[in-house]
C-alpha cells in the first residue's frame, strides 16, 4: 500500500474515496438469490444560476459544485475569460449554485433572447459552442507516446469511484507524464466541466496539458477540450465521426481505443513524438465481444 | 453463418449493418506508427419540431428519425396517448423532423410558458418527466431468470454497430426470451426514444415487455422505461442511487451488472421467477480493473 500511496501523491486532486455522500450502499438480490449490499454512485440535481438567471439543472454526483458551475458556464461560452466572477455561492439544501459576475454578461442576455425563439436552449447552446471554435488555434505542444502510456497506466490503477461502484465517468487533466486533477461524475460532461472550473479558478495554463477521459470521443467532448485550449484528448473508448471531423478542423490531437500497447490517433498526429519502447509497455487482453457500455 | 442468420431471424428490427451512412471509414495512425483505416459511427444533429414549435436538437446516428422524434416527445410527456398524430415529416437535407398533431397540444403551450420562465427547458422537461410518474402503476408480469440469461446471450452475439465501430449504445425491446427491436445510437436516450416511437407507431403493448440496455441505469433511463409502461429494465452496466430509488418508488424491476452468470436486482425482485439452471449458463471472465467507460 505504501507504493500505491506514493504513486498517487502526484495528483493535486484525486478521487476522494473517503468522502461521504458520493456513493450509497444499496441492498439487492444477486443471481444466487441471496441478499447482497453493493455501493452505487449518487446522482442528484444541481441547478446552476448565472446571476439571477436559471441556466440549467445538471445531474451530478455532487462533489465540487462550484467548479462544475463555473466550468459549465465557461465551456458553454456563457462566461468568458474577460468576465469578472465576483463570487460563487453553493446552497446544499436547495441544490443550487449561483455564479455572480461584476456586470451582467452579454451571454446572459444572448441566452435569454435565443431561448425565447427556440423553445429549448439545448440546440442553441450547442450552436454557441461551435461558434466559439471559429479562429481557434491550439498550441503545437509535442506529446511523447511514452507519456501517454505512463498516464494510462497511472490513471488505470488510481483508486476511483469507478473502481468502487461503477456507472461513472472519469476525466483527468495531465501534464507530460503526470496526472494532475482527476474528476469523476455520472455525466462525462460534468467531469470535464469540473476540470474547466478548476482551471479557471486556479488560472492554470492549458497549452501544455493533455486531457484523458474514460468516455467516448464525441463531438461535445472534442469541442469542450478545444474551447478549454487543451491540444490533446485521449481515451480508452472509441470515436464518433463528427468528433473526429471537428478535431481535424481545429487541429486537436485525438487519440482513442487506448488499451495496453494499442491506440489509434485520428487527428493531429503531428504533435506525437514516438519515443515509447513498446516492449516495455504492458499489454492488455483484447476486450471480449461485448463489454460494458461504450 | 447460416446458424447466425437463423438466430437473428427473431428480431423485428435488428441493427442494419448493410445500411450506408451510419458509420464512416476514417484513416489514422496506430501505435505502430502505421496508417490504418477504422470505422467510426456517425453523429449528426437532428432538430425535432412539434407542429410549428422547435423542441430540441438531438445528436443521433441518423437512422429512424421519425421514431426518434415521436418517442422523444412521448417520453418527455409533450405528446400523450390521447394526442392524434396526423403526420411525421422528415427532411434529410435540413436535418429536421416535424411531428404534427390534429390540434395543438397542451404540452406545447406548457413548454412555451415554462421555457420563458426558466431559461432552459432541460430542467423543466426533467420535472415534467418526474410528474408523469405520479400514480403510475406497472403490471406485475413475472420475469423468468432463464429468459434474462437467454436475452443477454442472444443480444451479446447479435451483429451490431457497437461490435463493428464501438462508441455507441444499444437498447433492445424484448418479450420473454425473445429480443424484438434492437436500436442503437450515440446517445443511449435516443436508442430508448426510438423504441418508444416504434411502440407508439405500432401500438405495441408494454406490459409483457423487458427493456435491455448496454448503458448505465441512471434516473433518466429508469424514468423513461417506467413512462413507457415497461415493468423490467436490465443492463450489463451499473446503477446510480437515484435510478434505484425511482425504480423502487414506481415498482420497476431493475437488474444490473448482468455478465455471464452474475447479475444484481436492486428493485422489484418480486417479479423474478428463479427457473434458470446456472450450471447451463456460460460464465464470463470478471472485467479487468479498468475497462472502457461505464
Amino acid at each position: 500500500m505504501a507504493i500505491r500511496d506514493k504513486t498517487h501523491q502526484s495528483y493535486l486532486i484525486a478521487p476522494d474515496m473517503g468522502r461521504t455522500g458520493l456513493t450509497r450502499s444499496v441492498s439487492g438480490i444477486g443471481q444466487d438469490g441471496a441478499r447482497h449490499d453493493i455501493d452505487v454512485v449518487e446522482e442528484r440535481p444541481l441547478t446552476i444560476y448565472l446571476n439571477s438567471r436559471e441556466i440549467v439543472t445538471a445531474m451530478t454526483i455532487g462533489d465540487y459544485p462550484e467548479y462544475l458551475a463555473l466550468g459549465f458556464l465557461r465551456n458553454q461560452g456563457m462566461l468568458g475569460a474577460a468576465d469578472t466572477v465576483t463570487g460563487i455561492d453553493y446552497d446544499e439544501d436547495l441544490s443550487v449554485v449561483v455564479v455572480r459576475t461584476a456586470v451582467q454578461t452579454d451571454h446572459e442576455e444572448k441566452l435569454k433572447k435565443k431561448t425565447r425563439t427556440s423553445g429549448c436552449a439545448i440546440g442553441t447552446v450547442f450552436g454557441d459552442m461551435m461558434e466559439g471554435l471559429e479562429g481557434l488555434s491550439l498550441p503545437a505542444t509535442p506529446v511523447k507516446t511514452s507519456d501517454l502510456y505512463a498516464l494510462a497506466a497511472h490513471i488505470n490503477r488510481t483508486p476511483s469511484l469507478y473502481l468502487a461502484a461503477g456507472a461513472i465517468h472519469g476525466t483527468v487533466l495531465c501534464q507530460g507524464p503526470r496526472p494532475l486533477v482527476y474528476m469523476e461524475d455520472v455525466g462525462r460532461h460534468n467531469a470535464v466541466d469540473k476540470i474547466a472550473g478548476w482551471m479557471a479558478s486556479e488560472s492554470v495554463s492549458a497549452s501544455d496539458k493533455t486531457l484523458y477521459t474514460t468516455g467516448r470521443l464525441t463531438s461535445e467532448m472534442v469541442i469542450k477540450t478545444a474551447l478549454m485550449g487543451i491540444p490533446v484528448l485521449a481515451s480508452r473508448s472509441g470515436f464518433t465521426a463528427w468528433g473526429v471531423e471537428i478535431a481535424q478542423q481545429v487541429g486537436l490531437t485525438l487519440i482513442g481505443r487506448m488499451r495496453g500497447k494499442r491506440f489509434m490517433c485520428l487527428s493531429g498526429e503531428d504533435r506525437l513524438v514516438w519515443d515509447a519502447d513498446l516492449t516495455q509497455v504492458a499489454d492488455e487482453p483484447r476486450q471480449p465481444a461485448r463489454k460494458g457500455a461504450p
